[in-house]
């Protein structure tokens, strides 16, 4: 929680964070700023001190929503500084960067720095600014264990509901996407019709989640995945356009949409089979559904992540797959992970490998996917479940979105031999 | 264009490129890979030699596509250098790069650093690796002066394709808001209405404008603007969602929608009032319109883009309004540049600024955007008209996409008394 900031930065002996980059779209600055249409910002937070928000002076009003301290760039000359710099650009932003190191006396330490932004201009600007301010150290950090993401972890109630209010979202999309699908006419060779009764493809439903997630307001900043058959089987891949939808083909539905300008993620699959399934899906996939169940049903409060991946590993065993637990990398069986956190971004701590941390638990405030599946592209079919659960301050387990389990769906216009 | 980039190389006194990221919304490396969903790729090109892609293994096939030399991560052992480092990620990440510089023969020189991407990972990393190679020297460019920036100044016929095929979406989205403006019921009071009598509201315009773009295939990675009145005369503003949608209120439609995945951009403004205009709008108007043809009439080839400026400036000042010109940072009469490179990036080289470079002219393959306006915040109005041009080989310049420039739009369902 952004409450525990000043504590983790403690730990990891930071004296101040430095964000760069704009107010969207980037998770450090989001997470002080709340969003907002602000571009090319600079955030400087010094431990036990509130941050203080540098901004263009065209974006005052925007830098203002944020709530924090802010220091329009204007109340630095420039163009002075640009000449003393022989014009050259990196130089004279670094000398800027001194000037508000100074107004917030902040000239020794470690300082992290953070933000997606322009990785040339950055460091060139680092590299500059490190030779003017020699007794300050620049701290990188990798990605997923930044003084951020240790602070993310855990969510306040605010943006539980924020990702609540986007897991509503997502599961109305979801039950657009099935009463569009069931309602198609299909084909003698049981492939599915357009209403002007051209062949329903892959692509043409990708149009309709992109669509419908659209007009709510909401964005797929990370893409999402809608893969038939043997792309089912294939974890990355999101579905192959030209393909068209057919009867009996196991269909993997992982869509996760996030608040527009780069807020908040929810994170969703469902698995599908239009009309029937083959006993051979409909036995995976029912293997899929009772380990999700009993993970649910397990769930405690401050366990290690990572006990549930062995959970998952150990049922999945012995039923004659092939996991993580004792295959290396696996290319069929459960290949992956059994979830992670969800916040700002799509993937954050807590994170559930058999490699992960102990220190990577179901502690209170933490909002999870659950997503255990089974993927066998040779045999041309894929399965996995997943939702989002937050681990309430009461150590409850909650869901933030219900829908629905169903396997095969009933084709309205349909009616099988 | 790709083809100058060893030689830019050269003028920079640069021995290598690194580009760090993924294959989709980041310039640098989708200008090599073309884009495609390759995640935390690493990309080197040394000078003289062709790129070499180094990347996850699960992503083979995309970065296959690319054309490139591909080497998959697996064959450094991560693992093993993770022991080597002491697990200290940023250190692994760094020796793992030693090793790839080494399979390249590249042991000193100069190597920029490029990429949108985590800049706490990417300084952590090129810190240890400065320290692992003190041979080489890592370079930060300023953002608007890369190596890159440099190469995509010009465009092949190739991109220029692209750029073209994205005016064409832009025009069709811009006539199907034109129509459904116009076709609008008109309350008493000017306002207009829904279809089911509520009233219409620049929100509801935006979520069309998100909708029709989408359906077509294309994003908004970088927003747009449809705003009305007072909004209208303040260049940054997006139009407020909750304001009324009027007549005779001018209405600055800027909309620079992008391939999906962070593809070529085409960037393009109308000015409207719908019913009718006061006349001091539609002399405003009349002004931005004349100059934007004057201009269009006197662009030459290789000409300093500046030029162009001052000449807007100029006629600006002629009429009275306030400009760059002999005033600092107006916030009233013409307050911005000219135009700017249209590409892989919204704003690229080269610049109008009357403080750019000689360098930066109306050379044989920019794509460039000519866009004067007039803004009166006070006033309630503001007036932008736009459109992308590119230099072609032959010297001429050609509009890529064309559209009316009707002022006031006539509503067909309501008659002024």
């Amino acid at each position: 929680m952004k409450s525990h900031i000043d504590a983790i930065m403690q730990t990891k002996n930071l004296d101040a964070l430095l964000v760069f980059g704009h107010g969207e779209y980037n998770p450090p600055m989001y997470y002080f700023t709340g969003g907002g249409h602000i571009m090319h910002a600079t955030l400087i937070k010094k431990r036990g001190e509130g941050a203080v928000l540098f901004h263009g002076d065209m974006e005052r009003d925007e830098a203002a929503k944020s709530g924090l301290k802010c220091i329009p760039y204007s109340k630095y000359d420039f163009e002075a500084l640009r000449e003393k710099a022989n014009k050259n650009v990196l130089l004279t932003n670094a000398m800027r960067c001194e000037l508000m190191f100074k107004d917030l006396d902040l000239t020794s330490g470690r300082v992290g720095v953070y933000g997606t932004y322009d990785v040339s201009m950055i460091f060139g600007i680092l590299s500059s600014l490190q030779k003017l301010m020699p007794d300050i150290e620049f701290i990188g950090e990798p990605m997923g264990d930044t003084v951020f993401l240790r602070a993310m972890e855990t969510k306040d109630e605010t943006e539980v509901a924020r990702i609540r209010k986007m897991g509503k979202i997502t599961t109305e999309v979801v039950a657009e996407v099935r009463e569009f699908l069931t309602t198609c006419e299909v084909r003698d060779d049981e492939v599915l019709l357009n209403a002007d009764g051209t062949p329903l493809t892959v692509g043409d439903v990708h149009s309709k989640i992109r669509l419908w997630v659209a007009e709510r307001g909401a964005e797929l900043p990370s893409g999402f995945i809608f893969a038939q058959g043997r792309d089912a089987g294939v974890p990355h891949s999101g579905g192959t356009p030209e393909d068209l939808m057919r009867l009996g083909q196991t269909i993997v539905f992982d869509i996760y949409p996030a608040e527009k300008g780069g807020g908040y993620y929810y994170d969703f699959t469902r698995t599908w089979s239009l009309g029937y399934a083959t006993p051979e899906a409909q036995e995976l996939y029912d293997q899929v559904h009772e380990v999700f169940d009993k993970v649910m049903e397990n769930f405690d409060l401050n366990a290690p992540f990572k006990d549930y991946q062995r959970m998952v590993c150990e049922y999945f065993e012995s039923k004659g797959h092939q996991t993580p637990l004792n295959t290396k990398a696996p290319i069929e069986g459960y290949v992956h992970s059994l979830g992670h956190g969800v916040g700002l971004n799509i993937h954050e701590r807590p994170g559930s490998a058999l490699t992960a941390g102990d220190d990577q638990r179901l502690a209170p405030g933490v909002v999870i996917t659950s997503e255990p599946g089974l993927y066998y592209p040779e045999k041309g079919m894929g399965f996995r479940i997943e939702d989002t659960l937050w681990v309430r301050p009461d150590g409850k387990i909650e869901l933030l979105a219900e829908y629905p389990y169903d396997f095969v769906l009933p084709m309205k216009k349909w009616k099988q031999n």
